[in-house]
Parts: structure tokens; C-alpha cells; sequence
């Protein structure tokens, strides 16, 4: 991609503050690239719950084949409090996880300087969760019985293979080779014995390439102690698609809120799109109102520059952010709009003074 | 029970810290229910990571029926660094909650005065965990194929029955109605669609039953968020097995560490003795010095008081308990058995002033 002089995105603003945060993202994603001249063709797709109530469709293998053409997906937010729970989940988000391999789910967190903590003493947090995205009981491969009768029998199975764990196992070690050489896994490998053995395995013969980087492991329940009472102890968290999703969003609330969280749904080989997303819903008791924060699609962003080769473009991202961010008490309530201006501002000029 | 003069109890102090903690708690038992008239017979079992490495044994058929004699089960903490992952879970602590039909995991959170949450703000945090004990991803039906080869799969299947959720949801529903007349259900419906629709089917059905308890339902990851941003937003949370597993320990860390968790796995139906520990491990490390905090196990027997009939002796149990953490700053580091001391007297003082 960076040999090109264009990004081709695709843009999936989706439902709620989708339509408030995305753009405010591509806003900052231009700025961030204009240095670089790099130019951004985006493609607008119709997808999420609005979609849905309209045409009864989710993701049809028609949207799948014109999204692949595509060198990154941005993803606002999706859902409605009026359609059923699982079917824009499975039919939608998960398919797409799923259909182009995502099988990192990155999910840095930081505590940003100015940003308040629900923890009182939360240490200096800064760490990445890499979350197998393909597998594990995200697979839909559970079933009811009798359904709707006493005698129901509901199955949910976590599927695991060896080529799958180790390919985001890998990714995890490098990871940690780039920050600061420790790696924790997280599982359940005393109850969960099958899986949990595969995970253990795996870590340790990957481990065995990277004597440089420190491994330990926590079962997850442990984990989620930790994140509360030491989260200064992780660099990188390498775990399954539930526990990840678990302790993603605990992190997030940590780290300031997943107001605040990003996330990036990567296929490293780049066979298909990556697929950027805040962690936050649509939330659409908000929607409309210029209330949303976009800073999380804002780091969305970030990871989205970083896997497209733009390393520079994406550190200015950061630290626009964090800039941000360490003066908001200063600045009190403002829009979406004024916040996404405010960080472009950020963007533009940590370029020019990078240029001058 | 409460109809005869004496309970008939099984310990197993296990291993590690189990040997200090149990007598302490068996201790305050007692002296909860001097004024009772009633006596604690009891029977020691020899089980943990000590036997298995003597013996090789687990838990064997001979030992589950000497257990099945007795009113009810104190265990300590079982496990040491040397013995394989899995071995003493599923060949032990599983094997008895399965084998007794233990389809309640009581575990109450509260903080109580004097004791420090690692959050700024945790408000008045007093809540129950019912955790399902006996079905979800802990039934133990995975399996691994091609194992130790990169074709290796392995799975685990999480199996969820009508007649598993719905007695564990009654009893959940008898504990909110006792209570604050409010009850959370934590799934993960909208991914794992099967078991969630099964739950949230015998959630509504049940609560129809119960008009005057007010029922929300949460993500599981979304449940993580509110135990660090709101956890007085809970009165009675109903789970599965394994999200009861992750949801209690951050529970019991954001209340003052699992140091202080108590648990009961009960069988309400009175089949099987109901069994009562502590939520901490066995803690090899500080094992033999004195130095384990006895609470979690006197808190362990305050269910157990309450299970077996005897709720003044429990409420006294848990007075002494308050009045002794209450006092933590001002009394400094004490030892196993001081603190242990400090709660009998407090549950004899407390029995003195009410008969006088
Ligand atoms: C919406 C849902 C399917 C999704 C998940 O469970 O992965 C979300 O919680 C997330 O973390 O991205
Ligand atoms: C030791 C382990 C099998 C157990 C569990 O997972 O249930 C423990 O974590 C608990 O919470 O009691």
C-alpha cells in the first residue's frame, strides 16, 4: 500500500454515533497523511442495523466481494435497541471477522496522561491485548435441542486449532519483541484442559524463538485481578477470542473508558482487508447529538496508518491525541466536530514542525 | 440438620495456607454455635496435592461416599507448584461439584468498612454472585485430535440445560427477592446465541413469576465494566460457570481482594452435603508462617451456618467479622491465629450480649 499514492478505504459508518465519529476519523486520517502525500479514495457502505430494517440484509456476499477490493476497512458502530441481539453480531461484525481472516484483534491500552482512572492508584498502564479473532467459542458452531421445552439442551463449542493459535501466538511474540520483551498468556488451561493445552503448547515452542522475551501465564479469572490491582505488570496479553473479549473491555475501563479504546481486526498476511473499529457501540441515546467522543476511531486510525506502513503518520496521530487529551479539563465539554477539529489542528502542526 | 444437636462436617484443609485457615474457621464455628446448644463433629480428609503425590489419588469413589455421610463439607485450599494443571481441578474441586450436584456457587462481595478497594470510588458495593455450578464449558466434554501436531484441534463444549439453568435461576431469583429485589443476568447472547437465548428464556420465564424483582441483563464483557465504574449498581448477578468464574474474582478483587471471598457450592436440594471454601488458593508461598488471613473461611462459615439453618449464628459470624476488619489500621499485622482468636471472641462477645 505505501508504495501507492492512495488508500483505498473502505468507510462502514454503520448505525448511532457511527455517523458522528467516522467522520471526524477520516478528518484526522487525511491530515495524518497529507505529509506523506498520501491521498484517501473512500468507498461508503450502507451496513448496520438502518440497513437492515430497510432491506432485512446483514452483509451479502455481494458487499464481501466489493469490501475486499479495498486496502482497509473503517468501522463506525453498529446496532439498534430494535433489532434481536446476535444478528447484526454474527451476520455482520463476526462475519466479517471471520470472512477476511482477522485473526488478530489488536487492542492497545494506555493510560493517557490527564485521563482519570476508576482505579485509585492505576500505576503506569501500557499494554496491548492480541485477541485470536477466528476462533474459540466464536466459531457458531453450538446448537439447541428441543428447543423451548424442558428438556432443551443449548451447546456452544470452542474450536482451536494448532495453525490458529500459532499464527496469532507469533504476531503476539513480535509484539512484545517491539515493546518491552514480556508476554502473558491468558486462559484457563486448569478447567478448559484441551484448548488450554494447545495455547500452553504453542506459547512455549514459539517462546523458545524469542528467549529475549519474558513469559508467564495467568489463569483468567487471575487476569482480571491483576488488571485491577497491578495493571502496570502487562506489555503484552496474548488470549483466546471470549477471554479476550472479556478483558479488552475491563482494560478499557481502566485505561479511561472505552470511550477511549481502539481496536484493529488485522489479517497480517494482508490476503484481505484489516478492519478498524472503535471498541464502543452505537450508543444511541447519544446519537445525533455531537456528544460522542471520536477519539477511539482517532486511535483507530492510528493502528489503521500503522498496518498500512505509515508509522510517522500514525505517532502523529498519537500524540495529537494524548495532547488532547491532557488538556481536557482545561477545555471543558465540546462537540464531536470540535474535538475531530482539534486533533486534525494537533495532526497538521506536529507535520509542519516535523517539516520545518 | 438444625433439628439434631451436632453437625456432622467433613474438612479438608487441603494444602498450603488450608492447614492454618481451616481451624480457624473451625473455630468460629464452634463458638457461633455454642449458644445454639449445638456441636461440630468432625472428620478429617486427607485429600489435595499432598496425597496425590504420596498416592496418586485424587479423589476416589470410597472417599466421595465417606464424604456423602456428613451434614457438610469445609474445604481449605488444594494445589502445589509441583503438581500438573488440571489434575486436582477436574480430579478433585470439579469432580465434587459435580459428583454432589452442587448447581449453586454462592459467592457474596461486599466491602466492608475499614477494608481498601484498589478503586477511587467503589461506593456501597454488596452484591451476590450465583454462578451455575455444574453445566457451561466446565462439563469437561473437549477433546484434542492430532495432539502435539500442527493439525492438532482441540475442543471444548459447553453444555447448558433447561432444567441445569432454570434451578439455578430460582434459586437466584429466592436470593434477589431476600434482598434488594434486583437481578442481572450476565451472558454473552448476542455471540454465544444458544446457550444465551436458553438463559435469557428461563430469566423471563422465571421472572414473570417474580414481578416484584426488576432483572437487567449485561454482556459479560459489559458486566466487567460496571464491577470498575458502578459495582453498587448489583444486588444478585446469575451466571454461567465460566463467566461466574472470572466475574467473582474481579468481584472479590474490587472488594478487598480474594483474600476476604467466601464461597459456598450448594446443593439446595439437600441430596449431597453442600461444600464451603475460601475463593483463595493454598498460597505455598506464605504457607506455614502464619501469615494467611483467616477471613475468607470464617466468612466460608457464615454460609455455611446459613445453609445448615442457623442465620443468627451466621449473622453473628458476620458481625465479628466487620467489627475485626474494621479495626485492621489501628491492630497491625497479626498472625493466622490471632485474627482467628480476635473472631471468637467477637462471636462469643456478640452471643453474650444477645442471651444476657
Ligand atoms: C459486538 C460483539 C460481537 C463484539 C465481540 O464480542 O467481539 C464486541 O464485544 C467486541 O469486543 O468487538
Ligand atoms: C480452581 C478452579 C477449578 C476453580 C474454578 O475455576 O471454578 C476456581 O477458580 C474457583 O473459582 O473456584
Amino acid at each position: 500500500m505505501s508504495s501507492t499514492k492512495s488508500i483505498r478505504l473502505a468507510v462502514i459508518e454503520g448505525d448511532g454515533i457511527g455517523h458522528e465519529v467516522v467522520p471526524e476519523g477520516l478528518k484526522v486520517l487525511r491530515a495524518a497523511l497529507t505529509p506523506e502525500g498520501v491521498e484517501v479514495e473512500t468507498t461508503d457502505f450502507d451496513l448496520g442495523a438502518g440497513r437492515w430494517h430497510r432491506t432485512g440484509e446483514t452483509l451479502t456476499d455481494e458487499d464481501m466481494e466489493q469490501l475486499a477490493q479495498h486496502d482497509a476497512i473503517l468501522l463506525g458502530a453498529v446496532g439498534d435497541p430494535d433489532i434481536p441481539s446476535g444478528i447484526l453480531e454474527r451476520g455482520m461484525l463476526l462475519k466479517l471477522r471471520f470472512g477476511f481472516d482477522h485473526f488478530v484483534n489488536l487492542r492497545p491500552t494506555r493510560l493517557a496522561p490527564g485521563v482519570t482512572s476508576p482505579l485509585a492508584d492505576p500505576g503506569d498502564v501500557d499494554f496491548v491485548v492480541v485477541r485470536e479473532g477466528t476462533e474459540g467459542p466464536y466459531v457458531g458452531n453450538g446448537g439447541t435441542m428441543r428447543e423451548g421445552t424442558d428438556l432443551e439442551v443449548a451447546t456452544e463449542v470452542s474450536l482451536n486449532t494448532a495453525v490458529g493459535v500459532e499464527r496469532v501466538v507469533r504476531f503476539a511474540f513480535d509484539q512484545a519483541e517491539a515493546r518491552r520483551q514480556k508476554l502473558t498468556l491468558v486462559h484457563k488451561h486448569n478447567v478448559l484442559v484441551n484448548a488450554g493445552h494447545l495455547w500452553r503448547r504453542i506459547v512455549e515452542k514459539v517462546g523458545a524463538e524469542h528467549p529475549d522475551v519474558a513469559v508467564d501465564y495467568l489463569h483468567v479469572d487471575a487476569a482480571t485481578i491483576f488488571l485491577v490491582t497491578d495493571p502496570a505488570r502487562f506489555d503484552v496479553i496474548v488470549t483466546d477470542n471470549l477471554f479476550g473479549d472479556i478483558l479488552t473491555d475491563l482494560a478499557g475501563a481502566i485505561s479511561g473508558g472505552i470511550g477511549l479504546a481502539a481496536s484493529g481486526n488485522i489479517n497480517p498476511t494482508g490476503a484481505f482487508p484489516s478492519m478498524f473499529e472503535p471498541v464502543h457501540g452505537s450508543a444511541p441515546d447519544i446519537a445525533g447529538e455531537q456528544k460522542a467522543d471520536p477519539t477511539a476511531t482517532v486511535l483507530s486510525v492510528a493502528l489503521l496508518l500503522e498496518q498500512q506502513g505509515f508509522a510517522d503518520a500514525a505517532a502523529r496521530v498519537r500524540a495529537a491525541v494524548d495532547e488532547d487529551l491532557s488538556r481536557r479539563a482545561e477545555l471543558g465539554a465540546r462537540t464531536t466536530t470540535q474535538i475531530g477539529d482539534a486533533l486534525v489542528a494537533g495532526v497538521s502542526g506536529d507535520a509542519a514542525v516535523r517539516e520545518g
